[in-house]
């Protein structure tokens, strides 16, 4: 099923009516609504949907989807044209006033459409009156959407949707509508509620919408003397968010049963006056006004930006407005975009289509844009604590934290936490305690030129200090300060290659090192291919590489390596044997290092040798690569590990510096002056914590309940061998959201694939780039334009979809969320194979 | 009013009764749960108190507060010892329901102590009943803590403590209760609703507890086979939380009227039924553990961060885990930290202390901890967005920030905005600028060493980069890769001085500079002092200083500058008038910085010139001295302008760099690799952006609205002159929360204080130092010590509250938020006199 657009179309204006409780007078609101609305603007149209019903119903002239109750209707016209009474078919006259409401929207049958989509015959709530016959919330929404795609079409108007019950009230599937109905993004006007209690009532619903991200735009309620909701909720409304609160008079109490005529004729009146009232006419006309004026400012924010946003990573006067995205929101796995050149677009055209994520907002997505779960924990933590200062204080959300991350990493070495608030910083703080933990230990002065180690197109952020850990290339060569303090080593890297899994390594490993392999599995397989003797070749370089810039004199305090991926450098998938050789060689052979050649291998095997190792997870952590520790894929421990992006599942900046008792101790003095004199004022912001616990919560139970297994049988589980053999095992996997036949066919596509290959939650497609190969190649550039056309205009009823993705050069990469299902891996998967087959 | 502490006793379990709109049996589950714990713990005492009731009340007997109705009532001892029957005094029959709900907190007589505080006679909502007899809401929290506090002091036990209404319903003030009760952190059984729509209410009343930082520890409900309200949320409830649902059977119908002793009996029958049963046993049992493990954990928080949390800034060796302040929660000004050494203390002693938060959470805070518009701002953005990756994407967050952090600053030249995510990294950012721009400029080859141009003791943050702007100094010095890349000035700085105002200059600016001032607005008036000749001896020191360094080749690439205050290295008071020279001999004269000497003043008064200026507002803008821009008090405008901490408000990081049109021109080519290839995952989230609107709004209302007309006239408006004569003119202003009196009257404490000054929130005092004046001295830490202690054990009733405060090196500073009313500061300035005159 294609995802699903928000419901946004220049010329007809939907709002959906959310009741604060059962029985505030959500239908004779919408009423009044259709009626008012369809008068003042007399030449347009106006529409009702009920999306689900229960209970007994009049609406069996309408197309329902499916398990429409007929009921009996008669057309009594001598008292309003369209009206229609109902021939009720029960006998319950308690009912009555029920029913009488439910039919009032027949009333302007004169210019309103209406429909209800689904509608079961008991009187409870969905949940209960749908057992047996659950609709799916996704067919709901897809119904909603063809609904008001219908209503475009038919040209400009309103659509106002009722919900059912109040705003938790469950759905069909048991999703309370809040939730159900989140990425449909219409502004709402809240029926508030009258009675005693009401103020308390209407102020929850209000925020159980706002913190989903709705627009309340409008509240209506009736007014009652003697409890005076309106007065109080008028003011609140307006102090605290400046949204204007319409109150009218009561209906008129009906006199059950005894005389059905007047009974309607007090209601027609009733309704008569109220549509014709000037709080009813300003309100349309302010709902009106905001509606416009959503519309408008999602058109001028591309151009806003243009004018005063400095985008990072971004040559700017290549960038035209046209080629920022205006996003109005996001939920699960999309944005939701405004469609280009919509203004030339016909009438009844969405203006928002659904994009992929498809860079996971920059690899920090992992459960899917507003997961109210994370809002509610931000929302605890803001609330518990706001900031807390974090210098001799604790909080829980940061101790928790603390211990989740150090019982996640399995790594024995790891015993002490430091936050900070990105990956850049987070990694300045592991160089400043590995380089003063290895410049003590051997002795050196405090003005010792330190290098680290590290491999070639390596990236750890863009403060100076990590930038200084990498090599010369695109992102700091040309920063004034930048000034690259190590040595970096060449690497194999492993890329899927006309079918095939293939280690390729620099022409100085020499021809030794180019294996092939049937499945990537047998790759990370490290015991059988150092049983094979696999990693000596490794070793040769790396001691000989390390020996002779050993013998010009530098001096090397860390080790620092991206486990498995080379993220910002370029996509690349590094041979696992080769690091972990890299790894192995600098701890067992301690005495290299060291001036004086004394030192030996540490006692505690907890301690560090050589030098202090260094993991920057900051990306290939937390399941990115499907696993919880990218560390594990090299079967080693390192002495400090960096951690952030998916540690706050995509909600706000937070990051985690792990490390070893005895780094820790390397600062450990009488003096303050020799502490690690780093901070940051947000240092372990409880918000940041809290999210980042829930987060941790959420993935360690996908991976506990297998939810991924659909993708594990893809093609990857095929790739295992003897030893690979345990499903439960995580630590045993090698696969990917990305189905193996889809690699494999793109590594097919050889005139224009250098290579692909496909691990957790990312697929990295490299092109083959006659222009160079570097950051600055464009070769990838044509197919991530491909992507973002998208479907086209698609099916006209839910409207077009499509792609937004990030190139690194000659590499385009899709990066989904660990929440992705396999119907959207394979609607984006036959969106890029389409793509790919028309830009090579 | 002394700050009220949160209610935690070790013995006394505290819980408060919600309910989830009015009508559920609030009442009738609280008796159960009175009746069931006096049964099961009947060696302790079971309270029940109801603080605010409205309606016809058969309390009279209790002590009521104030305004209570006597309402005749007579003991009817044959159905249960101690059971009250009311002698209803009007004659309202349909109240009966009501009335008797109310009385069955009687009927446990022989084990329930119970308190009404506060009852009004209209059977409405609160703030209704209440109007003219508005009781405020800090004094309700305080009748609430002192009766608890009378019941922990009477022994162990359990009090009820049952809320009005729905969650928020409006206390007396008009308060929602939800919010008006936060501060006490009371845990929460929250009654669920069993009707029609109950489903709706009580998940909506629980996120609204969730929320606002409440513990929901269990939720209660009645049980109704129709709409099956209980198994949907048992099943929610333990899905989304684990917590646990209990259902009770309704209870009896009652036959109103005609028969008051059979329906008495009725009830009598239900409650003995309900209190016995199972379900009601193991709901008190797992209330009694979940309080237990509160307190376990909060004592069990400082080992474990002892034992895993790598502390910013802190010298571990000399930490004990006794040293580590555990916090249970924060709100408005304070902490909620736990006792020390509680363990030792009586059972009546409350657990929770309030701590004023006296570092503003290191600077940050401005709004309030558990601000709940912030909180909703967050919640909105989080489920609207999520994180939105930055690079060719707009979102309105960001966009309306954009707007207003430019409006806000009032300095034409600034037109562009980089996101980042603190000071640090917004100050590279800003470095990176700055470098690019002048060395494009100057045409300098890429290679050339840059200077940055700055004041001796300049503090911008930890990473690398920012590091190496600062001379070397305790922070940076150890640092393996620090490398001062800068020229560092001298500077006189301002400080009252035994009852005067002082400007004190280091020996080489000659004793000229040296002047004493009656007023502080005198210092700052510096088109006066400029029309003087004031600044002429700066000029001079400051010309031939950058002579002396650029004739010995070096070359700068920015002038850097905290403007008004050097805040981590030392709060220091600088003079700004010496700030302002120092900008305008580098805009002025641009061409002793270039090698050709071949500048001029550039056209555009938009363009820098000389140097592009940056300031570092991160700790000193955003009202943080009492204006929105520290620039204003310089009467200077930067090319570069950095801003974070205030601006989010106190709850996530953020920071956003401005800068000018011609800056960011330096950036802009047809090569990518020119751009500013600088950027972090979090990037411009929404999350941040939406808290810092709303921040940025807050701050501007309150400066709108004359909300600290209260502090400007203590003291600071007398020391207005005629051209500072404008309370309205907010650029005119020199001001402090903390009044002139007491700044005088530390400055006279001449034995142990060298000097003080106080500005917006922050207040500094200088103590004389024997062991030197740098970071690592002691002088102040015997003043933290004190004011660490605190008020003692105070009044028993209320409890005791302290001062956490910062210290660095010899100064000891007191920072409050822009929230801080003149009450809160009066009872900090007494304690802070206390301390001085103990501790000098």
């Amino acid at each position: 099923m294609s995802p699903i657009g928000s419901l946004l179309w220049r010329h007809l204006r939907v709002y959906q009516i959310y009741g604060s409780n059962t029985d505030v007078g959500k239908t004779i609101f919408t009423s009044i609504f259709c009626n008012a609305s369809s008068r003042i603007w007399r030449h347009e149209t106006t529409a009702y949907l009920k999306p689900v019903s229960t209970g007994p119903e009049d609406e069996a002239d309408d197309k329902c989807v499916s398990i429409a109750i007929p009921i009996a209707v008669q057309f009594h016209s001598d008292l309003l044209p369209g009206v229609v009474i109902v021939t009720y078919p029960t006998t319950v006259k308690s009912h009555i006033k029920a029913v009488l409401i439910h039919s009032h929207i027949r009333r302007f049958a004169n210019g309103v459409a209406r429909r209800t989509l689904y509608q079961y015959s008991q009187p409870v709530s969905p949940h209960i009156a749908a057992k047996g016959n659950v609709i799916s919330d996704q067919c709901i929404l897809k119904s909603v959407h063809e609904y008001s795609s219908e209503r475009a079409a038919a040209g400009p108007g309103w659509l106002f949707i009722e919900t059912a019950g109040g705003t938790h009230s469950p759905g069909p599937s048991g999703t309370p509508q809040a939730d159900l109905y989140a990425a449909l993004r219409c502004p709402v006007v809240l029926v508030g509620d009258w009675k005693l209690g009401g103020i308390s009532s209407t102020v929850s619903a209000f925020e159980c919408l706002r913190i989903r991200g709705y627009d309340v735009e409008g509240i209506v309620l009736f007014e009652d003397e003697k409890y005076g909701n309106s007065d109080y909720l008028k003011e609140y409304f307006k102090e605290h968010y400046g949204i204007p609160v319409m109150a009218l008079p009561r209906p008129p109490p009906l006199d059950n049963g005894s005389s059905k005529t007047k009974d309607y004729e007090l209601m027609l009146e009733y309704y008569a006056l109220a549509s014709h009232t000037k709080e009813v006419e300003e309100t349309l006309v302010y709902l009106d006004d905001r509606y416009k004026s959503r519309i408008k400012v999602l058109e001028s924010m591309a151009a806003g930006a243009h004018q005063r946003i400095w985008y990072p990573f971004t040559q700017q006067k290549l960038l035209q407005p046209k080629d920022i995205v205006p996003i109005d929101s996001a939920s699960g796995n999309h944005f939701q975009t405004l469609v280009p050149e919509c203004s030339e677009n016909p009438t009844g055209k969405p203006l928002l289509q659904p994009s992929f994520d498809g860079s996971a907002s920059w690899w920090t997505q992992g459960l899917g844009h507003g997961n109210i779960s994370l809002t509610l924990a931000a929302a605890y933590a803001a609330s518990r604590y706001g900031h807390v200062m974090f210098a001799g204080m604790i909080h829980k959300p940061a101790l928790d934290l603390a211990a989740s991350m150090l019982e996640i990493a399995q790594n024995p070495r790891l015993s002490r936490v430091f936050f900070s608030d990105n990956g850049s910083t987070g990694m300045e703080v592991a160089v400043k305690m590995a380089l003063r933990a290895a410049r003590t230990r051997y002795g050196w002065s405090p003005n010792t030129k330190m290098d680290v180690l590290g491999l070639k197109d390596s990236y750890h952020g863009d403060t100076i200090g990590t930038m200084d850990c990498a090599e010369p290339n695109t992102y700091n060569e040309k920063v004034e300060w930048y000034e690259g303090k190590g040595v970096w080593l060449d690497y194999p890297q492993v890329q899927c290659v006309a079918g095939e899994w293939q280690i390729q390594a620099p022409s100085e490993f020499g021809t030794d090192c180019n294996h092939r392999f049937p499945h990537l599995a047998d790759i990370f397989n490290l015991g059988q291919r150092i049983s094979r003797g696999d990693h000596k070749v490794y070793e040769k370089y790396i001691l000989s590489t390390l020996r002779r810039h050993l013998d010009k004199g530098h001096k090397f305090g860390a080790l620092i390596l991206e486990p498995v991926v080379l993220g910002a450098g370029g996509m690349v998938l590094v041979d696992p044997l080769f690091q972990k050789t890299l790894v192995d060689v600098v701890r067992h052979r301690p005495s290299i290092f060291d001036l004086d050649n004394s030192q030996t291998l540490p006692s505690d095997d907890r301690d560090w040798s050589g030098l202090p190792i260094v993991f920057d997870e900051v990306f290939t952590g937390l399941y990115r690569l499907g696993r919880p520790m990218a560390a594990t894929f090299l079967d080693s421990n390192p002495d400090i590990s960096v951690h952030a992006k998916l540690m706050t599942g995509g909600l706000v900046p937070l990051c985690v510096t792990l490390a070893s008792e005895c780094i820790f101790d390397a600062f450990a003095s009488e003096e303050k002056s020799d502490a690690l004199l780093h901070g940051h004022s947000y240092t372990a912001h409880p918000v940041g914590c809290q999210v980042a616990i829930e987060s941790l919560k959420q993935l360690q139970a996908m991976d506990k309940s297998g939810d991924w297994n659909w993708a594990k049988s893809n093609g990857w589980l095929q790739a295992k061998n003897d030893t690979y053999s345990e499903l439960s095992q995580t630590n045993t996997q090698v696969w990917s959201i990305w189905p193996l036949d889809l690699v494999q066919w793109i590594s097919l596509q050889a005139e224009g694939v250098a290579g692909v290959w496909a691990m957790g939650s990312v697929l990295a497609i490299h092109l083959r780039a006659s222009d160079g190969s570097g950051y600055t190649s464009t070769a990838a550039e044509g197919l991530r334009k491909r992507l973002l056309a998208g479907t086209g205009t698609g099916n006209a009823a839910t409207g077009s979809w499509n792609v937004h993705s990030r190139v690194l050069g000659n590499v385009l990469y899709i990066m989904g969320s660990q929440r992705m299902m396999e119907q959207e891996v394979e609607e984006i998967s036959k969106l890029l194979r389409t793509g790919l087959e028309e830009c090579l």
